[in-house]
């Protein structure tokens, strides 16, 4: 594939770029990408308009909207990411070994990396400002479903790249949309270096079981919240109100409720109730039925559902531990909260969940790059190797060993 | 499999486990060790006898060889893991954000640890030590030619893990030596966490292949020594030779010599005697032909080969940009070196070559996690993500961000 080769050309000289010099064409891609506001809007249009017209579901819709504001946002998590610390050349060790031998551990690029994702044309600016930053080439395959407006995004960018001389190969959009064209993508392992791929479950599991090349994928949230015993019950009410309903059909949206028995009768109802205004299903256990009606059962395969929609499971324990316990069985790993003033309890709640984040006194919903300060996100790893939990620039480097001798050798 | 569910059991006690408990058992272990020399030869002639009379390799039996001497370098290495700071709890960052939230990145264990190899029964007790200090379960599948040699270590060892009370789990040898036992481990994502595999290339490609839980492969080394022009020749003779006769079998030898053209007159008939008087075969580029009576030349094929034996390919270069050149297009990404007395070359140098250890007038011979300080490796990682390099116990975590809030909800 002749732009992948060109990607790998393109990543040998991003390695080396000095922090300076990239930081200075991200703010021009901001200012590129400003400038050029009204043609995105009007390029995203056209994608918007087919997509009615091929009736895509509305939430994919939604996701492929694009408005001054959006854009005035992609221009913003440009400017925060250019203001960023460079992840390049960070000593992570050094050692002096009794021979004399100094071991140093920097932070490296890994090369090319390959974007694989859906409708979102602001995952077009998040992937090229993070490569960058961190010294990698992108090949940025979107979906069929956004192409217009990822056209007219790229053509912004590519100014502040072309003006700045940097390889023809350091960001590039693939034109080919198809399934067969994402095939042969992931199978390049002497030209890409890492494929990272977000969007729907099917096409996350399509592409790990095809590539070649090492996946991170953008993992699904059977997200918990917890409340303790010792809760503040204002604030747990506001929590979980918020996580399951802000925004019910992300990755950190809370997918199951677990409640303290203590609680069944004071905290219950009210969420309920709040729930119940906002047109929230609601299936419970054997005692959360008996509490709320119209509630329907939950069954096994509920606690291991990602609903994504206006649906909670809701489920009374006895103590933290068997909080916990539900959790680690039923989770996938991804965002998990306790609410309680109890501070050990909240200790052996961090301590012992297994997931990517673990949060006290705060919604599963602020998991996310940009709260977390990071600019942007490239997205969320539910996997424990290279990554966990959202992903910025840092992420997408590795380690590089450089050893200072003087004629050292192995006896 | 019962051995991985009690692993996993184990693998939740174990990740909470304090520091002062993990060196205790470490040091009762290298104890035990000692205490169980005599016992462990004994049996490992037991192993070595089968070897000789099923005709195994002759390199394959030296790898299987144990004697009191090896048996103690066994003891250092617990004892000098157990002195090692415990990496998990460290903490990577740590962020407060403008809405007040608190935001901690810890490193915490992968869980349970899945470790396939061949012979060599040091690596039973270095991936126990590795992986209890890294708070992790281990599943141990050693080759069956090394199997009464391992059940004695391992009988040695668990008597520390039982006098500590750790749970069963902690570590396991599997009985189960056959090709279909490692189908079956490399195949339970509920359950293990990751696989380790480090013997033959055969192997680790036939696991990287079939495995369903992420895997970690001890990677080939093609490495490279380059002489610069400005070489100290005598301390470029010491490391060529080194790197290529000091041990030829394993991954971190020398396969490739790279000569600044101007070194062919000067440098070139020294190391040759000097190889030639060990028995190393030479093939070498047309230059080098010409010069080397008896060399033959080499092929494209030679220049991806890794001999793992007293055969060296020999190249001449034109400049350090050229060397560069050819490690990043022949090598394996493993271990490179360049020899000069100009830091402005070993600068370049260390920079562009991409790979995981890069020396300066140091043997390739010294990329080892015992000479780097780690204690021991569990194996060499020749891809980029998760680890890089020689792989200690830190390379055995993952992370998890603990978040402290006081009722932060998404707006």
């Amino acid at each position: 594939m002749r732009q992948a080769v060109l990607a790998k050309k393109a990543s040998r000289a991003l390695a080396v770029l000095s922090s300076d010099v990239k930081q200075r064409v991200l703010l021009a891609m901001a200012e590129s990408l400003a400038a050029s506001s009204a043609d995105i809007v009007f390029h995203n249009e056209i994608d918007v308009e087919a997509a009615r017209q091929a009736g895509l579901p509305s939430a994919m819709i939604e996701r492929l909207v694009l408005d001054p504001k959006r854009v005035q946002g992609m221009v913003d998590a440009l400017k925060e990411i250019a203001l960023q610390k460079d992840p390049i050349g960070e000593l992570l060790e050094t050692t002096t070994r009794p021979n004399g031998l100094v071991i140093e551990k920097v932070r490296v690029p890994l090369g090319v990396i390959a974007m694989i994702y859906e409708s979102r044309p602001n995952v077009t600016v998040d992937a090229t400002a993070l490569c960058l930053k961190s010294g990698n080439a992108v090949l940025l395959r979107g979906g069929s479903e956004a192409i217009n407006s990822n056209r007219a995004i790229i053509k912004a960018l590519s100014k502040a790249i072309a003006d700045a001389s940097l390889p023809e190969g350091t960001v590039q959009l693939l034109d080919d949309t198809s399934r067969e064209g994402v095939m042969e993508l992931i199978r390049l392992p002497q030209l890409v270096d890492l494929v990272i791929a977000r969007g729907s479950e099917d096409m996350i599991l399509h592409v790990m079981k095809h590539a070649t090349v090492p996946v991170l994928g953008h993992g699904k949230g059977v997200c918990h919240v917890y409340v303790d015993e010792k809760a503040d019950l204002g604030m747990a009410e506001k929590i979980a109100f918020n996580a399951k309903v802000q925004r019910p059909g992300v990755c950190n949206a809370m997918e199951t409720l677990l409640i303290h028995e203590a609680l069944l009768a004071d905290f219950l109802p009210c969420i309920v109730t709040l729930y119940k205004e906002a047109g929230v299903e609601i299936r419970g256990d054997e005692a959360v039925c008996r509490l709320v009606p119209g509630a329907t059962a939950a069954t096994e395969e509920d606690w291991h559902t990602e609903y994504s929609d206006l649906i909670v499971s809701v489920r009374h324990v006895a103590s933290v531990t068997e909080a916990i316990q539900h959790i680690n069985r039923y989770g996938s790993g991804h965002t998990d909260a306790i609410i309680t003033q109890d501070a050990a309890a909240a200790q052996q709640f961090l301590l012992n969940v297994d997931s990517a984040a673990v949060m006290h006194n705060a919604s599963t919903r602020m998991h996310d790059g940009g709260v977390f300060g990071l600019g942007a996100e490239i997205g969320v790893s539910t996997r424990k190797l290279h990554a966990r939990g959202t992903m910025g620039a840092r992420e997408l480097t590795t380690t590089k060993y450089l050893v200072h001798g003087t004629g050292q050798i192995r006896q």
